[in-house]
């Protein structure tokens, strides 16, 4: 199948919303948990969540335009500048996926959705108990996306929680031991198994592929 | 394990590098097709691929500081205006992975890692044979991160390839039907195994979780 710009232009919006969703390959499935000024907890998933440097040790996430919808989890983090971002096991999939309909502002997704809250002293977003790594983040930056309207939402790590015996030595993190989960498209959830872990690659090293 | 912003900065840089780069789940494995006007082929991994819109349907990549090394992949595209962006199966992750290796311009890492050129009529950027799903994308944007210095490269897709039996006709992609991979950190991939697909997500249809 040969899809040109015009052939995707054209595709039922439904369709297109799917075939385009699935193309930049397996995303993550984070839940970002806000609460507002006056104590209203919010939590949405994100599939959009990348990494932009180590140090400082900065991850965006896309938000979509703030125009036509509210968007609770951008009005929380304008308020407050603080956000959490936490990855989401399979085991919790179904949860974390309906964190996406459309709620009133007054309930809190957390307890739509079967979710348990928990906190660091000093630092007033939530939480999901139901996570093992999870990150406490401070918004540093956005950035408009001119051409869609979309926001780069930019943030940094104030505090990273995660079971020591998720990360080696070396500072490998194993996201099949917590059965993390992967998402493509809008609906799909994928677990993922190790497969393969290579060095550092130097020229000098490059093995011989019969190139 | 809980690390704090002065935790993470206090870490040995390439233990901070590979759990930093760990930390937003799960990262697609994409490798990006470039060609110089004087006809020199560029292949590079990339883990930053991200969904940016579906209409028009654009897609977001973050490329590292230019001013410290070369970095062949940003000049070509500015160059040319083109580059293609191509799933990787598992079973080229080894060849994908070490196109990351500082090899000379003159050198194609096509050549170097074992991979084949493929092209469409009307579009110099080159595809990578053997990856399953591959898109042939026009620069439209690009938005430095002031506070890194890094680059939010900004492309619209001109031509999607992907086989016919890969979209169902909702038009979701199976990840897994082509054993695309994905990437933790730095250097260890993933495959990945379909486990759930929900319906969209309404308030009224939201499931008792027993909240």
């Amino acid at each position: 199948m040969h899809l040109t710009k015009e052939d995707i232009h054209n595709l039922e919006r439904i369709k297109r919303l799917n075939i385009i969703n699935s193309v930049s390959g397996i995303k993550p499935a984070n839940l970002i948990g806000t609460k507002s000024k006056d104590g209203q907890t919010n939590l949405a998933i994100f599939s959009s969540v990348v990494h932009l440097g180590s140090n400082p040790a900065l991850l965006g996430f896309v938000m979509r335009p703030t125009d036509d919808v509210p968007r609770h989890t951008y009005e929380n983090i304008k308020e407050t500048g603080l956000y959490t971002i936490n990855h989401v096991p399979v085991s919790i999939a179904d949860k974390a996926h309906f964190t996406s309909a459309k709620i009133d502002r007054e309930v809190s997704e957390f307890d739509r959705c079967g979710l348990n809250e928990e906190y660091l002293e000093d630092f007033s977003a939530p939480f999901v108990k139901e996570c093992f790594l999870k990150m406490g983040m401070k918004l540093v930056d956005e950035m408009p996306i001119q051409i869609n309207g979309t926001i780069l939402v930019i943030g940094e790590i104030q505090h990273l929680l995660i079971p020591d015996n998720a990360v080696n030595e070396k500072g490998y993190i194993d996201l099949s031991l917590y059965n993390t989960a992967g998402i493509s498209g809008l609906n799909n959830y994928y677990s993922l198994k190790t497969e393969s872990s290579f060095p550092y690659a130097r020229a000098e090293e490059i093995p011989d592929f019969g190139a």
